[in-house]
């Protein structure tokens, strides 16, 4: 079975508030209850959960643990996957920083640049490498998964050797848009598109 | 008209692309390739043009300027918005950085901390301020807009600032789930969902 885009990021997220959930002491949540903390409604999620062939809800609603694991079992690679940060700045660094520990199938186990003063050192608690070690490194630790957070002028050909290095998935945090082989899958975040939708949609809210 | 979300999400893009275009001296585009670069269908693109009332495709392809004026008279605030950004930590300043000149509707005029060696300095080119003061800079530079950058336990607390400051769309960029009033527009992002969802589309692109 192949889910939806769109299944796959609330998939994704539902978890994310189920392991906050568990984590606060609470063992079963309602549909609708996970939909009002997504801002969505029951019975997208109870679809969302159906189409998993996760509907056994009871009295006491889902059983948050069980569901995290079903949502795994569906989402996450079993042996997980190794990832790779590309470009040290700002950015790369919080990246890197905001893995860490986060979840035991997406490990951030290598990290590029090609400043002389970052690579072959620990940052972020993850090894630099130089950029032209790519391939390299990406055999040895068995990356398939790089994410793009070098300036915007380099994305494309970073992007290009990422492909040649053999990386199967690219998540592009720079504002400059890539075009890619049909067999790597590419995922593209732009903050300005969010910060945009939150301003038209404040706009509408002060003309009220 | 109140467009739906995932529309604004599109135009916002379309609107990158086009400048994109303009800037590599091209001056026209048809919707495949409007389409293409967005990895969406091509009566996608036109479905939404038609939405805000763009359908004149002539033989030439759409008038990049034309379109990006019309898709900006439509999600952009005519006179533009202040944007604070809130934790000058790594991901703050990245974003702070990320947004300088983007955008002449946006405008980050003012960052947030709590760090000393932070407060009364000019970081990524925006002068940051005491978390404290928050209501006072609010008000000051008519702020309507905050992306929450902050460590995630500080998320909520700073939410509830935040609201209370009379600011009326958040960007939660922290990997904290907010809940808040029905009148302020929250859009939250998790780069673990997007690395997930690549994670999932690895996994199938693995096992073929």
């Amino acid at each position: 079975m192949k889910l939806p885009e769109r299944t796959v990021e609330r998939l994704s997220e539902y978890r994310r508030t189920l392991l906050e959930y568990l984590a606060k002491g609470k063992t079963h949540i309602f549909s609708h209850e996970l939909a009002g903390l997504h801002n969505i409604t029951a019975v997208q999620v109870r679809r969302d959960l159906m189409l998993i062939g996760y509907s056994s809800l009871k009295k006491r609603g889902y059983d948050a643990q069980q569901l995290i694991d079903v949502i795994g079992k569906l989402i996450d690679h079993p042996l997980g996957l190794n990832v790779c940060v590309i470009g040290m700045g700002n950015l790369g660094r919080a990246v890197t920083t905001y893995f860490t520990g986060k979840r035991a199938k997406l490990n951030v186990v290598a990290t590029f640049d090609v400043d002389d003063s970052k690579v072959n050192r620990v940052i972020s608690g993850v090894k630099c490498y130089h950029i032209n070690d790519l391939k390299k490194v990406v055999d040895q630790y068995k990356i398939s998964i790089a994410i793009i957070a070098s300036p915007p002028n380099t994305a494309v050909s970073i992007s290009e050797m990422v492909v040649t290095a053999g990386i199967k998935g690219i998540l592009n945090l720079t504002t400059t848009p890539l075009t890619i082989p049909q067999n790597v899958y590419l995922e593209e975040y732009d903050m300005i598109t969010s910060i945009e939708k939150v301003a038209y949609f404040v706009k509408g809210i002060e003309s009220k």
